[in-house]
């Protein structure tokens, strides 16, 4: 049976995250998308996602890959799968790939993006895709502060306790702040994350940011492997799946 | 009794618009500000506002004015309302006005600003604030046709039918278009608006980007005084009341 990756944009305010939990958790990405596909071809789809985003955590390129019978040709999978999906879920590009392909096990390169929002009152258009901070942030030492997530590391520090990896060990590629006026942006490259990686990362920057922490910590708070020497994590609606590489 | 004068920005996509309407018809942002304003003071107070959006039309610059025997200091006004507002409206600023001041009959210059999203499939995150149109725009064409509207003109080929209103002059100050990425943005300032006139000039701009109408016919256009020559209306969603000058 073929296999296709599809990318996705979604907004995930509206969802408990991508992975489909029991009903009363509320719905689910790959719980809209499986029934959209459903929908479309009529078949039963296990889906497999490169990252399984938490609840309101958003994506501009989560991959997703599935085998399916349906003769729909590749180039028109995103506009039939979009005429199925709720309006904040959006199918972007389509393409065959090998059967042996898993979006997940495959996934060389992540890239998330994290939005602060710095202004003493919330914005109305941005408060679903940001956090909101209204205390002043020293950017300079946020910035000096990112580059020492560069490199390998053990990122236990960094990880929601109670994970049950064994490997805290993760390359990061690239580690950046940029800003456009009261929008501070974090962009974070790595193999691989841990569970809350992200979060707990922009928790400790906005630490920094708010001079509670020095930059210079940061090299002693890698070094403790322990998730206390960390700040809190930072909530969901500023995280974003941006990109995946194979 | 002192007069109010609140600086408001609301995402109106949750509401039928700024005007109270009987209840069946939704709720209003002026109906949920005066509920907000009686929690805050026990004062049955009647607002006025600069500009009475349409449903689904949005605010980064809504100007509101009241009177209100209160004794909150003006200084901590937008932070005691923002506590009893929803987080899609939120007051950024506050001060005290002549109690002869009137947000809407005041109001000298308004500015809006109407979104469009230029690409074959919906962003989802700017979906609740743009008009995504998937078919190529002519962007020269498009900036060569706001000119036309610059200047003192007979608006009423824009005007909705059905107004009451009796002088359909206005003087535009400033029609222009601008670009960051797929997104087109058209800033219009004029002394006044007719009902729905930025969204039928832009559904004529549209119709000028997809080479259905000539730049220069936009005069013609003007001088027919007749709605059915002008295009169509675009959606409520891509527009944003920016500012308003007093």
């Amino acid at each position: 049976m073929p296999k296709l990756k599809i990318i996705l944009a979604y907004d995930g305010t509206d969802y408990s995250g991508w992975q489909i939990q029991p009903a009363a958790h509320g719905k689910t990405i790959q719980g809209v998308v499986t029934s959209a596909l459903k929908k479309l071809t009529g078949e039963e789809i296990s889906l497999v996602a490169a990252g399984r985003t938490d609840a309101g955590v958003h994506a501009r390129g989560q991959v997703i890959s599935f085998n399916t019978a349906s003769r729909i040709p590749v180039e028109r999978w995103p506009l039939a799968l979009n005429s199925v999906l709720p309006e904040d879920i959006v199918a972007l590009k389509a393409e065959k790939v090998h059967e042996d392909f898993h979006a997940r096990y495959d996934a060389r390169r992540k890239q998330y993006r994290y939005t602060i929002y710095n202004e003493r009152f919330p914005d109305v258009f941005s408060r679903r895709y940001s956090w909101q901070i209204p205390h002043p942030l020293d950017r300079d030492a946020m910035a000096k502060a990112t580059k020492y997530f560069i490199g390998y590391h053990d990122f236990r520090s960094f990880c929601a306790s109670g994970s049950s990896v064994k490997n805290f060990n993760r390359y990061v590629e690239q580690s950046k702040i940029s800003y456009r006026g009261n929008f501070i942006y974090f962009d974070i490259t790595a193999n691989g994350f841990l569970y809350h990686m992200v979060r707990n990362i922009v928790g400790t920057l906005v630490e920094v940011g708010r001079q509670h922490i020095k930059p210079e910590n940061i090299a002693e708070i890698l070094a403790a492997k322990c998730r206390q020497k960390a700040g809190p994590t930072a909530p969901p609606q500023g995280l974003c799946l941006e990109k995946v590489d194979y």
